[in-house]
């Protein structure tokens, strides 16, 4: 919880000694006040990951000017590196269709501000939340998806997305799976809720999947979206107990829970920066 | 998850032999088909909890009748007992403040059926959500409270809810204390979600409270409200971990997502007839 | 949590109207005092499954009786039915390797009578635990597996398990797949502990496959053992939260502690006859 | 999950610009290699908080030279601050009553290495676990404590610890309360398990008192002992869910496997210098 305007460095880069040393040298030199401070090392391919909140105001120049002097260091330690500032809010295109709770849920964190986010406009295959999304006073987009007319739609939805400068997108609970050229032309930027507990249950009707196999905790996952169907780097996962007199209607419905709890935990996440991928797997700095 | 009209027996009666048998047999002869079945015996105050669902359209008889064959078997086990009709929706009214989570996820409930229930009204001490509630549909009352005007304004609140004939009230993190009056004219059937896990941190801020004590737990619970504040009969409490780092703003956050689920879980189990009171304890036959 | 005798009822038989009245008609017909009871409706198979606690002594004859004057009304329904009596100790054989956790758990809720069963022995495939068991004042047999002794070897198991004549067979973390005859001579008798949140992560080494997928939770899953390896009817699970900076290694550490807890409570859920099996699938009366 | 030998350096001090930067500038001024490091910053008190995992030999001096190395720094700083060496094991002197199961779960850590410590002796105030714990190779004193002879007990108790020069005490579910004196002797060294939820449920039988009040979870509070009961700084809680059918019975038997998980991990974080005591807060660097 901070107050005030902090830029916020994620980065990675081949391990060594001095790496913190080299980083924080720099801030300290510049007087940077340290708000938040994340650092880990993957041992198994000698990678080193991090992520530093520094107060704004407390360094001397704005932003494309650290920026310009933090490069030097960056190339040095050879790494993938960027830095982002709280006052710009991030634009989230949300992409749903015909079901309610994730929708509700974000709309919800949206309004109150719990969310400091803009959603310049919400993209559905069906027309049934038109209303409530433009009484919140974001832009609806209803695009037909049907087999016939994939490309066509899957054009009009990355049109929608970039005319609006979207930094990520969100499917909650999108009951289509997307080309693997959209997929791929948002690498990292799109996150999806899938209603298992990944690896099990991958693709269509999982709760029914699970009521199969007799389990007696039903999950949800936030991944990044890739073209290989659920196989996206993971986010964030929780589960629930159910037992053998739910249903898969039951499950459906205990499951709508944790599903927008999981997608609201991985979206916060991402929207701060805390998430760095690494390969198909993910560092979370909570 | 039934399919079709069906009623629910709750009853508790003094324990003794042949309780269940009584009961199932009284079903069983006019080839009543049960759902739904749980039974608890309470040692230390020797008395028997149950709960049946019975198909309607097993039985040869209407509600009425139904009743009034099962009421000398009542009578005989000195039974406190009511049986309802799946048919008949049950009405709750919603009081709010100005907080939305709460509000956003019960109204997600209702609007997509989860929640097969009637809200004739939201009343509020704010005017915040009066457009969000009217656009569902749902008539919106804004009866604002003040130290001074306590006594006239639960009387406007409590016409309001005589007015609509509510079956329940949901204080939906409706920030009054309800006068003692109010809460007596509706036993066991305000729920109220608390921000704590109780009996920890009754009363105002409890998550500053649970900063204070260094809790690595935060949790919030649903209960009936009595008079005596934050004492009533807990029907369901859930927590989630924190940390150190977390903020009592962050707390406040992380908070919203148990409290609403929380609630939701105690408002179907009291809506479903699962919850019956024994003394200031529950019995909830999930 | 009962003092004194007890019998237990489970049964199953094709669902039908009166089937609860009929069973427990005929124990309130013997003053029989029913402690607890359960029942469930399988929907999609049509069957039905109850679970009845009868005290001993309120019964005006013995368990032999019992069953006989039952039988006709289990015929009468078609019932898969047995009876036992809390007053018989069961024998629960425990098979080990080299991991400590599960025996040390097993041995203490053995010894502090928390598991009322008697331990006629505990088998192994390495000697590792030979002083601590038999300190414990248990027969300990070290019977070594190899490629090339397998069929001599489980001949041995078997012979010893069934010297002792045990009704149940506990694999606590036990490294060897048992053949298949092995399992098919005890069905729905074995219980095993697998380190993974099944049906994730099947077969060997789960904790590095669910390190390798980037999960953040990982899971263990107690259930019955079939010729089908990690496949048999799942008893219970249970899940711990883990993040990026987790090794496999660190999650062996904490897998430990789901482990033996979720093979404790499978345990005690099987030798209080509260898991009826229903295909591959399980009915836990908890 | 370390591999060699590392150095843990722990840290408090005024929070202000550059202290990382100055920290982790003098370990890379020396090659160190920095395997894990935490940073956390009070705003409240505006004190700032580290952890840093160094390896051993990528120092080129012992730890005696980096300790007076690193005292200027510190002075700077105004820090309090320790330099702890993996290869030194710490002594941990375990007191319990009658009960089992943290006893079995803490020798069973113990025997498998998981927890890499010494076990010079176990005081306690039953003869019941002589044999058990001898079998181990663990000497066991037998100190009676009665209301008369408490303070000889105490006194005796504190010449044993003394005697074996024990970093950490832990309360294993240990049935007596401590003299403040005793209390005071060993700040922030002796670790207790209470069977609650703390704050919930202070003092004795908390589970009765659990029940009493209808709560849908029970807990257990890993916390510092300090001469207040059931106050000191919380390290690690947890919960598990209940339900109306469990008897204050029950809840002891549950209680268990969340009393002796939740102590293993306070220990754990406490042993390997993860937990900051700040006021009566923890700061736990996981």
């Amino acid at each position: 919880m901070h107050r005030g305007r902090y830029y916020t460095l994620t980065a990675s880069c081949p391990d060594r000694t001095g790496i913190i040393a080299r980083v924080t040298g720099f801030f300290a030199e510049h007087q940077g006040w340290i708000l938040e401070s994340s650092f880990h090392a993957d041992d198994e391919s000698a990678r080193y990951f991090m992520r530093i909140e520094i107060k704004a105001d407390s360094l001397p120049f704005m932003l494309a000017t650290l920026r310009e002097r933090f490069r030097p260091i960056a190339e040095e330690l050879e790494m993938d590196w960027k830095i982002t500032d709280s006052a710009v809010k991030k634009r989230v295109v949300v992409l749903v269709s015909k079901q309610e709770h994730c929708l509700y849920d974000l709309l919800a964190r949206w309004q109150s501000k719990e969310l400091d986010i803009e959603i310049p406009c919400v993209i559905a295959n069906h027309d049934t939340f038109r209303g409530f999304v433009e009484w919140h006073g974001i832009p609806f987009h209803h695009v037909p998806v049907t087999p016939e007319n994939k490309v066509k739609a899957y054009a009009e939805v990355r049109r929608l997305i970039d005319e609006v400068r979207a930094d990520s997108i969100v499917l909650a609970r999108y009951m289509q799976i997307l080309s693997g050229e959209l997929c791929d032309a948002y690498p990292c930027r799109i996150l999806n809720i899938h209603h298992s507990f990944l690896p099990s249950f991958v693709g269509a009707k999982p709760y029914h999947q699970a009521w199969q196999r007799g389990v007696k905790l039903i999950g949800a996952t936030c991944h990044y979206v890739t073209a290989e169907l659920d196989q996206g780097p993971i986010i964030e996962q929780d589960v629930i107990r159910i037992d053998h007199s739910d249903s898969p209607e039951d499950m459906v419905r205990y499951g709508k829970d944790i599903e927008k709890t999981v997608l609201a935990r991985g979206l916060r996440y991402h929207l701060e920066d805390r998430v760095l991928v690494h390969g198909h797997k993910t560092i979370v700095f909570r």
